[in-house]
């Protein structure tokens, strides 16, 4: 039997080397459009903001490591364009030889993962616009610092990305100015936990305009010209964080199924709607844990979880996947900005009666020097009383505790149970009353 | 209707505001050995540790504004001596006055705390030997320290207050030698993460004697020798951190039930085996959510809760507690400490199969500078598959992850499922698999 994956990231390899862990007689080919497979993308940001570090350091394990220790049949530079369902073949060129090639397989696992979202803007693709998903993209944006003066850069949009590579590029002594084009910048937050996050950026000597759409980026010489309305911002370089969007393309050439934002539907296997192949990772939908219904939140974790679950399925004994509580974690400058579950307006849209509540706590107990201040904004249902999300924010102990909302969120538990949970007490640590229990306490009088 | 509380500390105080503020109308009476209610026990050891702060400032609301803000009738030195529960009265010594007084409740609670379990070892009771529980232990210990020449500490045991304890002295440039009578040093911990501790102990220049029942504590001079068979150490204070026990006498001689360690047995709503007399905080039992059974764990955050649950009842308005799970969280030196649920020896005597799996993981992603090691332990049922209890060791990211653990415990989890958890991940805070998962990952193949 031949388990065929597209994509070498994640959830690609994370299914492959399970496989091939679990079975070494089963042939397992995978084939990877870049040079790279089985790197730490989320750690560019900081990789950048460091001239010491090597992005190479970034590598967990290189192909041959995978290609010689595990036995997986590694392809790099080989770009996949059709999948035959019917022929349960894949096609597509490798990039190095400018051959074409065609493999068949038996299995077949989609984790083509996801690309910057970036908006149709004239200048986008101007050298020196850069965005951040692969490390190719973060090679790229490093050796563009060590090789140009770069005094100003424009972040288009709020994303994680944006976010934290405002801290790497003024940590660099860089001029950060983040240009937003909605009226509500970081949507996945109360307005006030927002707000928190906006003051920092400020602080920290970034400066953020919001409700500006850029209308275009224009190169003046070596440098550009961000413009949106009478607003012009000169750079020396130009990030666009807005977003990333599924590269679900093939699967929808094939006739696969799509899902929430065009991400690849799957169930609880990680089947598609063709069950000899799988798809997992930045690419696929998900079950939330909260609805009940599909979701698409591309992060990590997920990848690597589904790449197991999809290996299982190769390995003939499926295990279903739980859902997923869009739990996540981002440093943005000094603050640790955490959040699990729904927003009050995502709550909304999905049919709850959501109640919202925000309260200020501090970091450590009564009389414990050091203390910073906590915010954290609960959200639960006024019909059930069901917990629906959290968030919180701040300089220390924010980013482990959303964890304890998360298992909540899994477990299906009220705001009133929540609040009854027997949770660590220290004074370097935070009050007795940890925060989320206080918030839990303050929303259950109100719903 | 009048509502008498013996014990001024967390549990009392919290009932007593609580029912003054839902109902003004009733007398409230709280009867108070000490001169204080109100303040951060927990705080102390770091309050010692720095000589710029004051004791006081552990003080959370000082005795006048519960008198005069709340109108609870508070009374401080006032020790209760006997309770007649057929004339429902208390009686006892007006310590200020040196007089009798003698006053009768419509309902009573009993928070009357613990007290150091100081062994009796001959000696323990010298000025000079301390043990630190009360506010008044810490100001006897914070005056000690400023008014002699402290260059070496003797600790008597690993409580928890002892590990604070040594840290707060090697800070004051103070030898430190602790001293534990058993050969199992934390045994709330597993035998790994204990020795994981014990080094941290050593490596910030504690000495560490293990199996040394000390038999004897002797006065020369100003100094102390504290003896154990060949092995005598010179001390200039002694310390003693050998656990505390529930001020349960109160409550037996007016023929309550006592339950686990002599504590006073109490139902779900707090009333003990007369049901116009509920107990909370330290001196009462709770049910355990892991097993179901009774137990006794005096923390800080269940003292507050049960002071809640004892006011509803007051209030006519019962409200069940949730049992605890034993979470808790200690820093010593540089480590953050924290287990909750049961450990594999307890799991074993109430009759589960407890598996264990202990890990190491790193604090930050790969490739992210600052690593450092955290360990865990994880137990599991061999049975059911069922999460028993987690303990994590590690210099970040342990007290507040410990917290996720803790609410699946409560929500019954499974191991397995436990493992499937949303939780946050960014570079900066941990490895993309939550160290807790990867424990859940690897303890389930044992299981």
């Amino acid at each position: 039997m031949r388990f065929v994956v597209i994509g070498g990231d994640a959830a690609g390899m994370s299914a492959a080397s399970k496989v091939k862990r679990k079975d070494k007689e089963l042939e397992v080919v995978v084939l990877e459009q870049t040079e790279d497979v089985s790197y730490s993308a989320c750690g560019m940001p900081y990789s950048i903001g460091d001239p010491q570090r090597d992005m190479e350091g970034l590598v967990v394990r290189p192909p041959q490591v995978f290609r010689e220790k595990q036995g997986i049949d590694l392809r790099t530079r080989h770009r996949v364009e059709r999948i035959d369902r019917d022929r349960r073949t894949v096609a597509g060129t490798d990039l190095d030889g400018g051959r074409d090639f065609e493999i068949s397989y038996d299995k077949l696992l989609i984790a083509t993962g996801a690309s910057p979202a970036v908006p149709p803007i004239p200048g986008a693709d101007l050298p020196g616009v850069m965005s951040l998903k692969r490390l190719e993209h973060g090679r790229r944006v490093k050796t563009y610092l060590a090789s140009h003066d770069v005094k100003r850069a424009v972040i288009v949009g709020l994303g994680y990305i944006g976010l934290e590579m405002a801290e790497a590029l003024r940590g660099l002594d860089i001029g950060v100015t983040l240009i937003e084009a909605t009226d509500e910048p970081l949507p996945w937050l109360s307005r006030d936990l927002a707000e928190v996050v906006m003051s920092e950026l400020r602080e920290q000597g970034a400066t953020v305009h919001v409700g500006r759409p850029v209308e275009a980026i224009e190169a003046i010489g070596q440098r550009f010209r961000v413009r949106s309305g009478d607003l012009e911002l000169a750079a020396d370089l130009v990030l666009t964080s807005t977003g990333v969007r599924p590269n679900s393309e093939l699967a929808a050439e094939a006739g696969l199924e799509l899902s929430v934002g065009r991400s690849i539907a799957t169930d609880r296997r990680t089947r598609t709607s063709d069950e000899s192949i799988s798809a997992a990772g930045d690419c696929a939908d998900a079950y939330h844990v909260v609805t009940g219904r599909k979701t698409w939140i591309p992060l990590a974790l997920r990848a690597n979880r589904a790449g197991w679950a999809a290996a299982d399925n190769v390995l003939g004994r499926p295990t279903e996947l739980e859902g997923v509580a869009g739990t996540m974690v981002v440093k943005v400058f000094d603050l640790e900005v955490a959040r699990t579950g729904l927003t009050v307006r995502e709550a909304r849209d999905e049919g709850f009666e959501p109640v919202e509540q925000t309260i200020e706590n501090r970091s450590r107990a009564h009389g414990h020097p050091g203390a910073t201040t906590i915010h954290v904004s609960m959200v639960g249902d006024k019909k059930r009383g069901r917990l629906l999300g959290a968030q919180m924010v701040g300089r220390e102990g924010a980013a482990h505790r959303i964890n304890a909302a998360a298992v909540a969120l899994h477990a299906g538990m009220t705001v009133d149970r929540f609040s009854e949970m027997d949770l660590a007490y220290a004074p370097p640590f935070g009050p007795v009353w940890d925060p989320l229990l206080t918030a839990a306490n303050v929303l259950q009088k109100k719903l």
